[in-house]
């Protein structure tokens, strides 16, 4: 059986992604986790552990072999794989994603963007028709997609999940401003931005009030 | 002296904020812990420790009076200010955000956008200008800009964010996928947007092996 592995965990590894394929494009392709840890900047015993939770992948007196430890976690992170995407919500937040090369990369694959302002319907982003958000369940099921991208306002998000988790969606990048709420067996990954500006908003007074 | 408050706490404070938010647009002025908590999703518990940190708000056997909490949760985060804020890179991402007025509505408001390519240097969005980059630093400086948004390629980020440090910037909220390396008084606040759909790329895989 499977080991349960922490969200601490899980939601560093993409970081260690980022910094292996910096070393690659860097060329260098063997790190002892001592220099990892000078760059990434968690604990040589930090990275150990959280690489020990996939099985480990570092030889004693060898370090890390960054080809191998990269593609490793590239499997785990599943990029491996495809994902037929689309993106609900044709505003300024859904066309920049829909925009964003660096997805398609990574294997998430731009269907198509939904939208229920009839403005839109119809326009093309890049070489993404923007389609009726009446026609998107029918579309999940014919494209077998897999992901959607919700940047609609918060007032239209959930009504929008519980068609998107009907029609058999797999997971959700929620991109409005609230906590969905979901039956099912649909993943769902968050981005707050608003909660995120608020954050920083606090330690920019938290820092002014300490210095006063 | 203040006591350090765990940044654990912090984050969860705009989600209090964005709730109590709801409930006074559906013109709940009078809420238990209990009730807060079943909304809210932490336990009644949690909330009480949380809002402990900052003295308590609530009354034994009244519960808690919304506004009054919104409102000191709003002082708390540092919403009762005004932020002069300027963007740098114009791209699609930094135009998401200009256009974006929930910000401006919490005190971030946006001056100008600043970028690098020259086809981009002139136009408007909305009724921002986008500004050359090599005349930022000397705005900032004119115009007490407190905060910077990058949403520039990785490539540019950490320069940019030098050149804000230098011309005094007290809080950048860093849309690049580099972790920016900063001496001084900076507060930096990331969205790493790439990680958090690789987040979501591993909930899938791991929820099909499950089931698998």
């Amino acid at each position: 059986m499977a080991k349960q592995i922490s969200m601490a965990v899980i939601r560093r590894l993409p970081k260690y992604h980022r910094y292996l394929k910096d070393l690659l494009e860097r060329e260098i392709y063997r790190i002892s986790s001592k220099e990892l840890s000078e760059i990434i900047g968690f604990t040589a015993s930090q990275i150990r552990q959280d690489l020990n939770n996939f099985g480990g992948f570092g030889q004693q007196g060898y370090g890390y072999n960054v080809e191998e430890l990269y593609s490793e976690i590239s499997k785990i992170l599943g990029l491996h794989n495809t994902y037929n995407t689309i993106i609900v919500g044709a505003g300024n937040l859904g066309q920049a994603i829909a925009n964003y090369s660096g997805f398609q990369k990574s294997g998430f694959e731009i269907k198509a963007l939904f939208e229920a302002n009839p403005r839109f319907i119809g326009l093309k982003i890049r070489d993404l028709e923007i389609l009726d958000v009446e026609v998107m369940e029918e579309y999940i099921k014919e494209n077998n997609i897999k992901i959607a991208v919700i940047c609609t306002p918060k007032e239209s998000a959930q009504d929008i999940a519980n068609k998107l988790v009907k029609a058999g969606i797999s997971g959700i990048w929620n991109f409005a401003p609230v906590d969905l709420q979901l039956d099912g067996n649909v993943v769902v990954e968050n981005v707050h931005l608003t909660e995120s500006l608020f954050t920083l908003s606090y330690l920019l007074n938290e820092k002014e009030e300490a210095t006063r």
